[in-house]
């Protein structure tokens, strides 16, 4: 059993880990945090978790979370940073599902975040969890930075056509939408039903924090530095992001679907579909897959990539219990394997 | 292994018993049949699937289903009852989760649905699968009648009180709110998201076919004649049920919720809430789990039940699957354990 | 030109109040107030209201109110009461959409309220605004108390049968389901997106505001005290309230097409159905009419009423303006008379 | 008062004529035609519309259409142009919102209409009806082309660029979401409730039929060839659609804001909104504008625009309205002057 601690549980992200956790086989969640909710039960705030976790709430303080064999932090971004240093030391392995690990650079976390990193010298060592680009060092790394939702889908969408330099990379375009939950379980006006339902909006436009994430993470994949377009929208979905990623083809020739077939093959969370496929969020709704097509539109000499994950699985928990598994020699798709729900 | 047939895969009750059947580890999905798109892969036509099933459709007269252990019916209603005469004797257990086998009495079946019965000597031997109602009939079964959605949801809710005697069933009143796929997989236009999203409206007022199949199972669990008036109405949502039921009560002073834990007290798939709780449909979304609370509305001697369910789940292939465990052995949660998938 | 003063123009009420005012030929909004938003133009919070007005949210202190000839109250409950005392004197005319005038008793106000009446004497002139019940009185009176929206529903749902003695009183039951924007223009977490949509739940069963008014309103047209269940329900739409209304008969054979027939004809706003119809939200949205059908449910007694309409105009904004019109002499029809939005 | 026919009346076109055409002050409808539904009083099949029509639907034989001054077309493909030849000559002005005179080149329209055009001497003459492109042509049309719902926010959008010579028309992007009343109102799985409510999905990027039209209005207003990658998706709203355009800008410096402000200057339907701006479609809906918001995207040198329609208004039956006005030399705005509805 890999006992588990969960830092902010009261998200979206931390009652995904919860749902996700309860059908795994080899975990065992043996503390929750939340400063504001201490000792209400877990199931008493989600009924949906009713007869699955007796779990409470409790205060950070309480939480012992250095006998854990890993705590993942579901957090606003700051957190996992300032209790990393405790932790680390302790045999404590960590997955930040926030931005503190994120970027390599402090310089640009200081920028995007507004605060000055905790730990650089943790931060140094931090492994970018996205398995199908890092699996061995997320294997042995003591700290794995969780990707954001944009982020991965995005780059697992970029990534074949970057690794074998097939585009210029100086005109790439991810016009990106997005489910409702993305933005995180809070009170906000914009995020109401009676404002975001029947409606559709881009936002973000003038710079998104995911955007220097999807550049460093492009820019590590491809020989030339990437200059990227990222335009996120709001869709009145729950769950889901859809990428459509644009890319000016330097060989209009190349066999496209043969390069990402042969890139992810093998990869039981990537799943390239038939030439042609139109990929669409339910698809993957409540699963960690990632489903990929990629296109080439008339009369045109682009790539166009649509790449659809589910924002809080393989866009948040359910890569992080990938994430785990891997650290904790489990087969990668254990407690994973559920097919997505449809309708 | 159970050996499993499903003849008609291609609506939402297929494709959901497909879902559940993929995480159910002694269940082997041998055959699925559809006339209509016989020779496609069940992956091409449900993207959710891929990686989950090689199977493709087969033609019914393909199918070898007297091979299998049991046959589900995912069909319109009159196919079950006509392949029964054949597989019954050759040892095919079936579930039929259309309505051939619900209403007991052959008459009332013809008055409903425009058709004489098939088989009217198997249909006094199928048993109505309600496992919490039937249990050991259940496991005894080589007919299990699985029940409609709005059926289950108003039976279990109403159950306790009748079955003490607590109210007057002269005035039962069950106004139900249904999600858009219990009008199944269907090209309508009144179904379309133009016409039914942003929008609430009742239906089938002038009577539905789940009336005569709930009031037989009210009348089954009272001692006095039951009249009941329901009215559905179609949600916007795409799974669940809420059913609000409304009793006048005999003695006000009675401890209805006491009467309700004890009814359910051990049972896997019921959860009585706390008092003041207002379940959510969303609280079961994708799961086997019926929640019900019970009130006592301000100003009144009448006990308000509230019953939710996943119309797909509970509602049909969940309890199915429920039914099938029972009959062939098995724990009753073997396969059904997932939490609801939230939000 | 009527000149208007709206004080609270930020919520739901208020920004509707102001778009069909637009569309009024004799209507002009002279003052707008938002003590949080002083000085942001309409159309900068508003853009949908772009080109239509210049006027921007002023101080209540600025708004000179007392040189309009009426003032609508868009706000919390308690604002009004505060400000008639100065107003009234000043001969403008009050028109309060929120709950300060609506309640006759203001020892009944304050229990469910939690705050004293600060102006009993006008309370007791005020006149309870739905015409249909009170043309006259709201013809001559200096304020009007602009129903809630469910009382609207409920009420003139049940009017013919209470007003003709058709029914057993003591068993009323109003299983009423609104759209989110009836819970009003705010941050609420429950209101979200990512936790309204795709669920439906019911909300205040043990007890809400409207329940007091709503008796009160059917007391008023009944012979007999009147009992009622009251059970709203949150549904995923943004406009629209259901009211489904069940009544016992005491004579079965009432010709109850024809009772709700006479007792609406002449009226502009509301529109009793053809026998069989099932009236749905969305054939009101954005439109002052209420629409009624009334039904017999098979093998009952009951009277079962379906009432709709669309919460921010007959249930509040533009029955405000038609008490608006019957205050001025206007046709009462005067700019309420576009088509609903369908689909 | 102008008299009208409207041919093929049941779509969400043909009852969104009527809805705009019920509060237009010089406006008659005389006849509505549907082979099908010949008798059906348009009321009954569109409850919204009670009370605003007591015209029934009639057999095109019985219309009568040559005596109306206008005709609209609301029909599939190839209706107009096999009536054309009749009415045109006989005085009646026609204009189309299908597709029969949108694409000037017949074997254009041939190839992606897999019809031969019916009367390409009429087509010649026919006038592509925007009128902000084209507005003294339409003023004398006999008839008129109305454009697609895509082709209208596409190439209002990209105009001002094109026009002035701004940027590198060779990788021009239009990344477009629409509601699904853009398909029709017909019963197709795809646009069911169940399977298109939260969902989001891209379709037609092999190849759409607004392509050409798209294209061929670009090139209209461009010094230089086009190429242009069009990726339309569904987002479950029912009514809107935003086109997010990319292209790439000759001079990084040009002030865009200006340039889009001159261009759209003095158009009452075309909304260029401040700096910054994020229109979104509900803050059209139910309305004749199309909002624009210009942007630079951060470290790219492109030109980012967003442009929000409605539908059903300014991409179909508002804009037929809009060219009714001109060809009638009524004021452009007559009868299309209510605010959006919001929320």
């Amino acid at each position: 059993m890999i006992t588990i601690g969960i830092v902010g549980g009261t998200g979206y992200t931390g009652v995904e880990l919860l749902r996700l956790l309860a059908a795994h086989p080899h975990a065992e969640v043996r503390a929750i945090t939340s400063r504001k909710d201490a000792g209400t039960r877990v199931a008493q705030m989600f009924p949906s978790l009713r007869g699955h976790y007796d779990l409470a709430f409790c205060d950070p303080k309480d939480a012992r979370l250095a006998d854990c064999n890993v705590v993942f932090f579901a957090t606003p971004h700051g957190v996992a940073m300032s209790q990393a240093r405790e932790l680390v030391p302790a045999g404590v392995r960590i997955i930040d599902l926030a931005a503190d690990f994120r970027l390599a650079d402090p310089a640009t976390f200081e920028r995007w975040y507004k605060m000055p990193h905790a730990c650089p010298e943790l931060l140094e060592e931090a492994v970018y969890g996205i398995p199908e680009i890092n699996r061995d060092a997320v294997r042995g790394a003591r700290i794995v930075a969780n990707p954001g939702c944009y982020p991965t889908s995005v780059q697992l969408g970029f990534l074949p056509l970057l690794e074998a330099g097939l585009v210029d990379t100086r005109y790439l375009i991810a016009d990106c939408k997005s489910g409702v939950s993305g933005a995180g379980r809070k009170a906000e006006l914009s995020l109401t039903f009676a404002e975001a339902s029947d409606n559709f909006a881009a936002y973000g436009v003038a710079g998104h924090r995911h955007l220097p994430e999807i550049v460093q993470g492009l820019n590590r994949a491809s020989r030339e530095p990437v200059r990227l377009t990222f335009t996120p929208h709001l869709t009145p979905i729950i769950r889901g992001i859809l990428a459509t990623l644009y890319a000016p083809l330097r060989d209009p020739d190349t066999d496209l679907q043969a390069v990402y077939e042969r890139r992810y093959s093998g990869e039981a969370f990537v799943d390239v579909m038939p030439p042609g496929s139109l990929p669409d969020t339910r698809g993957v709704r409540a699963s960690n897959v990632l489903r990929i097509a990629v296109h080439r539109p008339p009369d045109s000499d682009l790539a166009l990539v649509i790449a659809v994950l589910d924002n809080l699985v393989k866009g948040a928990a359910g890569q992080a219990i990938q994430n785990m598994n891997l650290m904790f020699g489990l087969p990668e798709t254990t407690g994973l394997a559920a097919p997505p729900v449809m309708p």
